[in-house]
Protein backbone atom coordinates (compact mmCIF):
# COMPACT_ATOMS: atom_id res chain seq x y z
CA UNK A 1 0.00 0.00 0.00
CA UNK A 2 1.27 3.26 -0.87
CA UNK A 3 1.28 5.91 1.31
CA UNK A 4 0.24 8.93 -0.95
CA UNK A 5 -2.94 6.91 -1.23
CA UNK A 6 -3.81 6.97 2.54
CA UNK A 7 -2.45 10.80 3.06
CA UNK A 8 -4.82 12.24 0.18
CA UNK A 9 -7.26 13.82 2.15
CA UNK A 10 -10.57 12.92 0.85
CA UNK A 11 -13.88 12.93 2.92
CA UNK A 12 -14.91 9.79 4.94
CA UNK A 13 -11.83 7.63 3.43
CA UNK A 14 -10.44 5.52 6.36
CA UNK A 15 -7.58 3.45 5.69
CA UNK A 16 -8.92 0.14 4.57
CA UNK A 17 -9.62 -2.14 8.19
CA UNK A 18 -8.35 -5.77 8.45
CA UNK A 19 -12.24 -6.99 8.08
CA UNK A 20 -11.59 -6.07 4.89
CA UNK A 21 -8.65 -8.07 3.41
CA UNK A 22 -9.75 -10.06 0.31
CA UNK A 23 -12.83 -7.75 -0.40
CA UNK A 24 -12.92 -7.97 -4.22
CA UNK A 25 -15.54 -5.87 -6.65
CA UNK A 26 -16.72 -8.99 -8.51
CA UNK A 27 -19.24 -7.42 -10.78
CA UNK A 28 -22.04 -4.91 -11.75
CA UNK A 29 -25.36 -5.92 -13.05
CA UNK A 30 -27.74 -4.86 -15.74
CA UNK A 31 -30.70 -6.53 -16.92
CA UNK A 32 -31.06 -7.24 -20.46
CA UNK A 33 -34.30 -7.68 -22.70
CA UNK A 34 -32.42 -10.42 -25.01
CA UNK A 35 -29.57 -12.10 -24.17
CA UNK A 36 -28.86 -13.19 -28.17
CA UNK A 37 -28.52 -9.12 -28.85
CA UNK A 38 -26.74 -8.22 -25.62
CA UNK A 39 -24.33 -10.95 -25.97
CA UNK A 40 -23.98 -10.36 -30.12
CA UNK A 41 -22.86 -7.19 -28.78
CA UNK A 42 -20.44 -7.55 -26.15
CA UNK A 43 -18.57 -10.49 -27.56
CA UNK A 44 -18.47 -8.84 -31.06
CA UNK A 45 -18.39 -4.93 -30.66
CA UNK A 46 -16.59 -5.16 -27.44
CA UNK A 47 -14.81 -8.82 -27.23
CA UNK A 48 -16.00 -9.77 -24.04
CA UNK A 49 -16.60 -13.30 -23.24
CA UNK A 50 -18.86 -15.39 -21.15
CA UNK A 51 -16.74 -16.90 -18.70
CA UNK A 52 -19.92 -18.68 -16.92
CA UNK A 53 -23.48 -18.97 -17.60
CA UNK A 54 -26.13 -20.00 -14.54
CA UNK A 55 -29.61 -20.33 -15.11
CA UNK A 56 -32.26 -20.53 -12.64
CA UNK A 57 -35.27 -22.73 -13.78
CA UNK A 58 -37.31 -21.78 -10.71
CA UNK A 59 -37.52 -18.32 -10.72
CA UNK A 60 -37.27 -17.97 -14.65
CA UNK A 61 -34.37 -16.30 -15.08
CA UNK A 62 -30.38 -16.60 -16.48
CA UNK A 63 -27.34 -14.69 -15.76
CA UNK A 64 -24.04 -14.52 -17.71
CA UNK A 65 -20.96 -13.24 -16.45
CA UNK A 66 -18.46 -11.36 -18.90
CA UNK A 67 -15.14 -10.77 -19.16
CA UNK A 68 -12.23 -10.43 -21.23
CA UNK A 69 -10.11 -13.33 -21.15
CA UNK A 70 -6.63 -11.60 -20.76
CA UNK A 71 -4.49 -13.49 -18.79
CA UNK A 72 -7.45 -15.54 -17.52
CA UNK A 73 -7.41 -19.31 -17.82
CA UNK A 74 -10.96 -20.39 -17.56
CA UNK A 75 -11.01 -23.85 -15.56
CA UNK A 76 -13.57 -26.14 -17.54
CA UNK A 77 -15.21 -27.89 -14.80
CA UNK A 78 -18.79 -26.09 -13.81
CA UNK A 79 -18.23 -26.05 -10.04
CA UNK A 80 -14.36 -24.79 -10.30
CA UNK A 81 -15.19 -22.55 -12.77
CA UNK A 82 -18.03 -20.92 -11.09
CA UNK A 83 -15.71 -20.07 -7.98
CA UNK A 84 -13.58 -18.75 -10.74
CA UNK A 85 -15.83 -16.23 -11.91
CA UNK A 86 -16.58 -14.75 -8.56
CA UNK A 87 -13.34 -14.58 -7.86
CA UNK A 88 -12.48 -12.48 -10.72
CA UNK A 89 -12.17 -8.26 -10.85
CA UNK A 90 -14.38 -6.32 -12.19
CA UNK A 91 -17.05 -8.40 -14.67
CA UNK A 92 -20.14 -7.68 -16.27
CA UNK A 93 -23.10 -9.35 -14.90
CA UNK A 94 -26.38 -9.76 -17.70
CA UNK A 95 -29.69 -10.81 -16.12
CA UNK A 96 -31.95 -12.35 -18.47
CA UNK A 97 -35.55 -12.26 -17.05
CA UNK A 98 -37.00 -15.17 -19.05
CA UNK A 99 -39.66 -14.04 -21.92
CA UNK A 100 -38.73 -10.13 -21.66
CA UNK A 101 -37.50 -10.69 -25.36
CA UNK A 102 -40.59 -10.72 -26.78
CA UNK A 103 -41.93 -7.37 -25.39
CA UNK A 104 -41.86 -4.30 -27.37
CA UNK A 105 -38.96 -1.98 -27.85
CA UNK A 106 -36.68 -1.00 -24.67
CA UNK A 107 -37.70 -1.81 -21.59
CA UNK A 108 -35.14 -1.21 -19.48
CA UNK A 109 -34.03 2.13 -17.61
CA UNK A 110 -30.67 3.49 -18.08
CA UNK A 111 -30.32 5.85 -14.82
CA UNK A 112 -29.40 8.94 -16.76
CA UNK A 113 -33.07 9.84 -17.69
CA UNK A 114 -35.34 10.96 -14.02
CA UNK A 115 -35.35 8.87 -12.17
CA UNK A 116 -31.24 9.22 -11.96
CA UNK A 117 -28.88 6.47 -10.18
CA UNK A 118 -27.04 3.84 -11.90
CA UNK A 119 -25.07 6.29 -15.10
CA UNK A 120 -22.37 3.79 -17.22
CA UNK A 121 -19.93 1.73 -17.69
CA UNK A 122 -16.83 2.03 -19.04
CA UNK A 123 -14.47 0.86 -21.50
CA UNK A 124 -10.62 1.33 -22.00
CA UNK A 125 -9.64 1.23 -25.40
CA UNK A 126 -5.77 0.68 -26.78
CA UNK A 127 -6.77 3.29 -30.02
CA UNK A 128 -10.00 5.46 -29.42
CA UNK A 129 -9.87 6.51 -33.17
CA UNK A 130 -9.96 2.54 -34.50
CA UNK A 131 -12.45 2.30 -31.74
CA UNK A 132 -14.84 4.90 -33.17
CA UNK A 133 -14.38 3.52 -36.71
CA UNK A 134 -15.22 0.09 -35.24
CA UNK A 135 -18.35 0.58 -33.55
CA UNK A 136 -19.56 2.76 -36.85
CA UNK A 137 -19.04 -0.28 -38.64
CA UNK A 138 -21.01 -2.35 -36.33
CA UNK A 139 -24.19 0.69 -36.55
CA UNK A 140 -23.17 1.55 -32.74
CA UNK A 141 -25.52 3.87 -31.36
CA UNK A 142 -23.22 7.33 -30.44
CA UNK A 143 -24.55 9.75 -27.55
CA UNK A 144 -21.17 11.63 -27.75
CA UNK A 145 -18.36 11.14 -30.18
CA UNK A 146 -15.04 12.36 -29.53
CA UNK A 147 -14.75 16.12 -30.45
CA UNK A 148 -18.17 16.51 -29.20
CA UNK A 149 -19.04 18.26 -25.83
CA UNK A 150 -16.24 19.71 -23.43
CA UNK A 151 -14.90 16.63 -22.75
CA UNK A 152 -12.67 16.01 -25.71
CA UNK A 153 -11.57 12.30 -26.50
CA UNK A 154 -14.38 10.83 -24.21
CA UNK A 155 -16.90 9.00 -26.38
CA UNK A 156 -20.81 7.45 -24.98
CA UNK A 157 -21.99 4.95 -27.00
CA UNK A 158 -25.64 3.37 -26.21
CA UNK A 159 -25.75 -0.76 -25.88
CA UNK A 160 -29.18 -2.60 -27.01
CA UNK A 161 -31.23 -1.58 -23.60
CA UNK A 162 -30.24 2.19 -23.84
CA UNK A 163 -27.14 2.00 -21.49
CA UNK A 164 -24.73 4.18 -21.55
CA UNK A 165 -21.47 2.82 -22.20
CA UNK A 166 -18.23 5.38 -21.86
CA UNK A 167 -15.08 4.67 -23.78
CA UNK A 168 -11.19 6.35 -23.37
CA UNK A 169 -8.10 5.98 -24.52
CA UNK A 170 -6.47 6.37 -20.99
CA UNK A 171 -3.11 7.92 -22.51
CA UNK A 172 -5.64 10.74 -24.39
CA UNK A 173 -7.11 11.97 -20.83
CA UNK A 174 -4.29 11.88 -18.80
CA UNK A 175 -4.59 15.57 -18.11
CA UNK A 176 -8.76 15.69 -17.92
CA UNK A 177 -10.15 17.25 -14.56
CA UNK A 178 -7.84 18.61 -11.90
CA UNK B 1 -8.24 -18.54 -24.34
CA UNK B 2 -9.72 -21.88 -23.81
CA UNK B 3 -11.67 -23.56 -26.24
CA UNK B 4 -14.30 -24.41 -24.04
CA UNK B 5 -15.42 -21.14 -23.73
CA UNK B 6 -15.82 -20.08 -27.65
CA UNK B 7 -17.23 -23.80 -27.90
CA UNK B 8 -19.96 -23.28 -25.58
CA UNK B 9 -23.25 -22.62 -27.26
CA UNK B 10 -24.69 -19.17 -25.86
CA UNK B 11 -27.11 -17.31 -27.91
CA UNK B 12 -25.50 -14.45 -30.14
CA UNK B 13 -21.67 -14.99 -28.81
CA UNK B 14 -19.05 -14.17 -31.42
CA UNK B 15 -15.41 -14.97 -30.96
CA UNK B 16 -13.76 -11.58 -29.92
CA UNK B 17 -12.77 -9.82 -33.53
CA UNK B 18 -9.30 -8.79 -33.44
CA UNK B 19 -10.46 -4.60 -33.45
CA UNK B 20 -11.46 -5.46 -29.55
CA UNK B 21 -7.76 -6.71 -28.45
CA UNK B 22 -7.11 -4.56 -25.23
CA UNK B 23 -10.63 -3.72 -24.79
CA UNK B 24 -11.13 -3.74 -20.60
CA UNK B 25 -14.10 -3.10 -18.54
CA UNK B 26 -12.80 -0.02 -16.49
CA UNK B 27 -15.55 0.74 -14.73
CA UNK B 28 -19.19 0.94 -13.41
CA UNK B 29 -20.67 4.27 -12.72
CA UNK B 30 -22.94 5.58 -9.68
CA UNK B 31 -23.66 8.62 -8.47
CA UNK B 32 -24.12 9.37 -4.35
CA UNK B 33 -25.19 12.23 -2.87
CA UNK B 34 -23.05 12.56 -0.73
CA UNK B 35 -19.15 11.55 -0.92
CA UNK B 36 -18.29 12.08 2.61
CA UNK B 37 -20.84 9.26 3.69
CA UNK B 38 -20.22 6.80 0.63
CA UNK B 39 -16.28 6.95 1.00
CA UNK B 40 -16.71 6.94 4.59
CA UNK B 41 -18.79 3.45 3.60
CA UNK B 42 -16.78 2.39 0.62
CA UNK B 43 -12.84 2.14 2.37
CA UNK B 44 -14.49 1.35 5.79
CA UNK B 45 -17.17 -1.57 5.43
CA UNK B 46 -15.79 -2.58 1.99
CA UNK B 47 -11.97 -1.79 2.38
CA UNK B 48 -11.56 0.30 -1.34
CA UNK B 49 -9.48 3.18 -1.58
CA UNK B 50 -9.55 6.34 -4.07
CA UNK B 51 -7.11 5.01 -6.66
CA UNK B 52 -8.06 8.51 -8.44
CA UNK B 53 -10.49 12.03 -7.03
CA UNK B 54 -11.12 14.06 -10.55
CA UNK B 55 -12.61 17.71 -10.14
CA UNK B 56 -14.72 19.44 -12.71
CA UNK B 57 -15.06 23.07 -11.63
CA UNK B 58 -16.77 24.33 -14.77
CA UNK B 59 -19.27 21.79 -15.04
CA UNK B 60 -19.96 21.32 -10.91
CA UNK B 61 -19.33 17.46 -9.88
CA UNK B 62 -16.17 15.09 -8.82
CA UNK B 63 -15.56 11.90 -9.67
CA UNK B 64 -14.27 9.40 -7.48
CA UNK B 65 -12.77 5.93 -8.62
CA UNK B 66 -12.35 3.22 -6.06
CA UNK B 67 -10.33 -0.50 -5.95
CA UNK B 68 -8.84 -2.74 -3.71
CA UNK B 69 -5.04 -2.18 -3.57
CA UNK B 70 -4.37 -6.01 -4.09
CA UNK B 71 -1.39 -6.00 -6.53
CA UNK B 72 -1.65 -2.45 -7.57
CA UNK B 73 0.89 0.15 -7.50
CA UNK B 74 -0.29 3.30 -7.62
CA UNK B 75 1.81 6.09 -9.83
CA UNK B 76 2.16 9.12 -7.39
CA UNK B 77 2.11 11.79 -10.04
CA UNK B 78 -1.04 13.06 -11.11
CA UNK B 79 -1.13 13.25 -14.79
CA UNK B 80 0.37 8.98 -15.15
CA UNK B 81 -1.91 8.36 -12.11
CA UNK B 82 -4.78 9.17 -14.14
CA UNK B 83 -3.77 7.24 -17.40
CA UNK B 84 -3.43 4.36 -14.99
CA UNK B 85 -6.49 4.20 -13.12
CA UNK B 86 -8.10 4.10 -16.75
CA UNK B 87 -6.36 1.17 -17.73
CA UNK B 88 -7.36 -0.72 -14.51
CA UNK B 89 -10.39 -3.02 -14.26
CA UNK B 90 -13.40 -3.00 -12.73
CA UNK B 91 -13.62 -0.12 -10.61
CA UNK B 92 -16.47 1.51 -9.26
CA UNK B 93 -16.77 5.42 -10.21
CA UNK B 94 -18.53 7.18 -7.77
CA UNK B 95 -20.22 10.59 -9.01
CA UNK B 96 -20.91 13.72 -7.03
CA UNK B 97 -22.49 16.32 -7.89
CA UNK B 98 -22.13 19.16 -6.04
CA UNK B 99 -24.49 20.33 -4.00
CA UNK B 100 -26.84 17.19 -3.46
CA UNK B 101 -25.28 16.61 0.22
CA UNK B 102 -27.41 19.29 0.95
CA UNK B 103 -30.76 17.45 0.20
CA UNK B 104 -33.03 15.77 2.15
CA UNK B 105 -33.47 12.06 2.42
CA UNK B 106 -32.12 9.59 -0.39
CA UNK B 107 -32.02 11.40 -3.65
CA UNK B 108 -31.05 8.53 -5.89
CA UNK B 109 -33.21 5.82 -7.91
CA UNK B 110 -31.48 1.84 -7.55
CA UNK B 111 -33.02 0.42 -10.66
CA UNK B 112 -34.65 -2.64 -8.51
CA UNK B 113 -37.69 -0.46 -8.10
CA UNK B 114 -39.78 0.61 -10.72
CA UNK B 115 -38.23 1.24 -13.38
CA UNK B 116 -36.23 -1.27 -13.27
CA UNK B 117 -32.16 -1.69 -15.11
CA UNK B 118 -29.28 -1.40 -13.53
CA UNK B 119 -29.50 -4.44 -10.39
CA UNK B 120 -26.21 -3.90 -8.11
CA UNK B 121 -22.58 -4.47 -7.49
CA UNK B 122 -20.88 -7.50 -6.23
CA UNK B 123 -17.99 -8.43 -3.79
CA UNK B 124 -16.72 -11.30 -3.30
CA UNK B 125 -15.11 -11.80 0.34
CA UNK B 126 -13.13 -14.91 1.67
CA UNK B 127 -15.42 -15.56 5.04
CA UNK B 128 -19.25 -14.59 4.56
CA UNK B 129 -19.97 -15.26 7.91
CA UNK B 130 -16.88 -12.52 9.39
CA UNK B 131 -18.64 -10.52 6.39
CA UNK B 132 -21.86 -10.55 8.40
CA UNK B 133 -20.87 -9.47 11.56
CA UNK B 134 -18.42 -6.79 10.10
CA UNK B 135 -21.85 -5.23 8.15
CA UNK B 136 -23.92 -5.13 11.69
CA UNK B 137 -20.89 -3.82 13.22
CA UNK B 138 -21.11 -1.21 11.21
CA UNK B 139 -24.91 -1.09 11.21
CA UNK B 140 -25.14 -2.05 7.44
CA UNK B 141 -28.52 -2.19 6.02
CA UNK B 142 -29.61 -5.51 4.90
CA UNK B 143 -32.27 -6.50 2.04
CA UNK B 144 -31.85 -10.41 2.59
CA UNK B 145 -29.06 -12.24 5.12
CA UNK B 146 -27.24 -15.40 4.01
CA UNK B 147 -29.76 -17.98 5.38
CA UNK B 148 -32.98 -15.98 3.78
CA UNK B 149 -34.47 -16.11 0.48
CA UNK B 150 -33.87 -19.17 -2.39
CA UNK B 151 -30.34 -18.62 -2.98
CA UNK B 152 -28.33 -19.08 0.48
CA UNK B 153 -25.47 -17.98 0.98
CA UNK B 154 -26.11 -14.96 -1.19
CA UNK B 155 -26.19 -11.78 1.13
CA UNK B 156 -27.58 -8.34 -0.26
CA UNK B 157 -26.94 -5.07 1.39
CA UNK B 158 -27.81 -1.50 0.98
CA UNK B 159 -25.17 0.94 0.63
CA UNK B 160 -26.12 4.68 1.64
CA UNK B 161 -28.07 6.13 -1.41
CA UNK B 162 -29.93 2.70 -1.25
CA UNK B 163 -28.38 1.09 -4.32
CA UNK B 164 -27.79 -2.75 -3.60
CA UNK B 165 -24.54 -4.59 -3.15
CA UNK B 166 -24.35 -8.42 -3.16
CA UNK B 167 -22.36 -10.10 -1.40
CA UNK B 168 -20.77 -13.82 -1.80
CA UNK B 169 -17.89 -16.20 -0.80
CA UNK B 170 -17.08 -17.79 -3.84
CA UNK B 171 -16.59 -20.96 -2.44
CA UNK B 172 -19.82 -21.25 -1.01
CA UNK B 173 -21.77 -20.68 -3.89
CA UNK B 174 -19.77 -23.69 -6.60
CA UNK B 175 -23.25 -25.36 -6.93
CA UNK B 176 -25.43 -22.28 -7.84
CA UNK B 177 -27.50 -22.63 -10.70
CA UNK B 178 -27.46 -24.92 -13.29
Amino acid sequence: MSDHIQGEAHPGVEAAPAQTRGFRLNHCMLRVKDPEVSLRFYSRVFGMSVLRRLDFEEMKFSLYFLGDLEGREVPAEATERTVWTFQQRGLLELTHNWGTENEEGRIYHDGNAEPQGFGHICFNVPDLEAAVEWFDANDVEFIKRPDQGKMKNVVFVKDPDGYWIEVVQSDLIGEIGS
